[in-house]
C-alpha cells in the first residue's frame, strides 16, 4: 500500500527547520490503518511475541492493534507521572534533549517476548528506551516495527549498537527528508 | 469476560481521596485486550461507523483497534499543541477543572458516522468534548463505547443532556467506587 502519499509533511513544526511527518491521515484512512497494522503484525507473526510495547502517545495507535493481531498483550510506555502503579524507568536521548519512559513493574517479565512498535523512528531514542525497559524487566526482544523510518537520522544503527543486541528492525515507509524527536 | 478482576484500584491517585482505576492489566492481558476490543466493535457493527475518535492518550489504546475491527478510520483527539496541522477545538469541564481537546480540521466531515471510544467514562467530559468536535465537523454520531463506566459520576446523563442528542452509550464494566478525571 502507498502509505507515503498519505503522510503529510509539515514544515517548521514543532520548531523551525524541522519537517514534521504527520501520520494522522494514514490512521484516519480505514484501508491504510488496517493494512499497516496487518503488515507490521504479519512481519513478526513467527517471533512468538507475547507483549507489544508502544510509547506515549502515538505509539499506542499502532501498538494496541498490532498486539491484538498478534494475540499479545499491550504495554504502554509513558512519561513520568502518568502510570499509577510501581514503575521501572529509563532515561534516553532525543534529537533535541532527553526524556524518561516508564512501564509498570509487572507489565513485562522474563517469560515475555517483546515487540516494540511506534509510528515513527527518528533518532531511535524512544524505541531504544522501550527496549531497555524490556531488558530491565528480564524479557527477550523480538524486534522493532514502525510505520515510518527517517533514514537520515540513523536510528537503525542506534538500535543495533553495542549492549542492546541484534534485532529485526522493520519499517513500512522509509523517508529521507524528515526530522523529528523520537 | 471478567474484566473487572483485572482492573487495579489505586487509592489516592492522582490525588488524595481518588480511587484510580488502572486498566493497564486489562490491555496487558492478550485475551482481555482482544475480547474487550471485539465486544466494543461488535456492539456498534450495524451503526455504519466510518471514524472512531479516541482521546489522548489511553483512548488511543482502545480506539485504534476498535477502528480496525469496524473497518473505520481512527481520529486522535489531542491536547492543544500536539496536532501539527489546522485544528478545531472544544473546551470542556473535568471532574477537577477544564481542558481542551482538538482534532485536525480534515479528520472528520459531514459524510462521517463517528463512534467515540475511551477506556473510561467518569464525568463524561472528555467523551462529550469528542462528540462536540464531531458535531462541529458536521458528522453524525453513532454513540459511545467504554471499557469502564464510573456510574457514581453520572457521565451517562451528561452524554444525553440537551443540545447533544440521544445516543447509544455502551460500557463493558460498571464501577461504583472509582473517581477520576475524564
Amino acid at each position: 500500500m502507498d502509505y507515503e502519499s498519505l503522510i503529510r509533511s509539515i514544515p517548521d513544526w514543532p520548531k523551525a527547520g524541522v519537517v514534521f511527518k504527520d501520520i494522522t491521515p494514514v490512521v484516519g484512512n480505514p484501508e491504510a490503518l488496517r493494512a499497516s497494522v496487518s503488515e507490521l503484525a504479519d512481519h513478526f507473526k513467527d517471533y512468538g511475541v507475547t507483549k507489544v510495547i508502544g510509547a506515549e502517545a502515538r505509539g499506542f495507535i499502532f501498538g494496541a492493534p498490532v498486539a491484538c493481531k498478534l494475540k499479545a498483550g499491550f504495554v504502554p510506555s509513558r512519561k513520568p507521572g502518568k502510570l499509577p502503579w510501581k514503575t521501572i524507568s529509563v532515561t534516553y536521548d532525543l534529537e533535541y534533549g532527553t526524556d524518561t519512559l516508564q512501564i509498570h513493574q509487572d507489565a513485562v517479565g522474563p517469560d515475555d517476548v517483546v515487540l516494540i512498535v511506534d509510528d515513527l523512528m527518528a533518532t531511535g531514542g524512544t524505541a531504544y528506551a522501550d527496549a531497555l525497559l524490556a531488558k530491565k524487566a528480564g524479557a527477550k526482544i523480538a524486534g522493532f516495527g514502525f510505520l515510518m523510518e527517517l533514514d537520515s537520522l540513523h536510528g537503525r544503527e542506534k538500535l543495533t549498537e553495542e549492549g542492546l543486541g541484534e534485532y529485526e528492525v522493520f519499517s513500512l515507509v522509509h523517508v529521507t527528508d524528515g526530522g523529528e524527536e523520537g
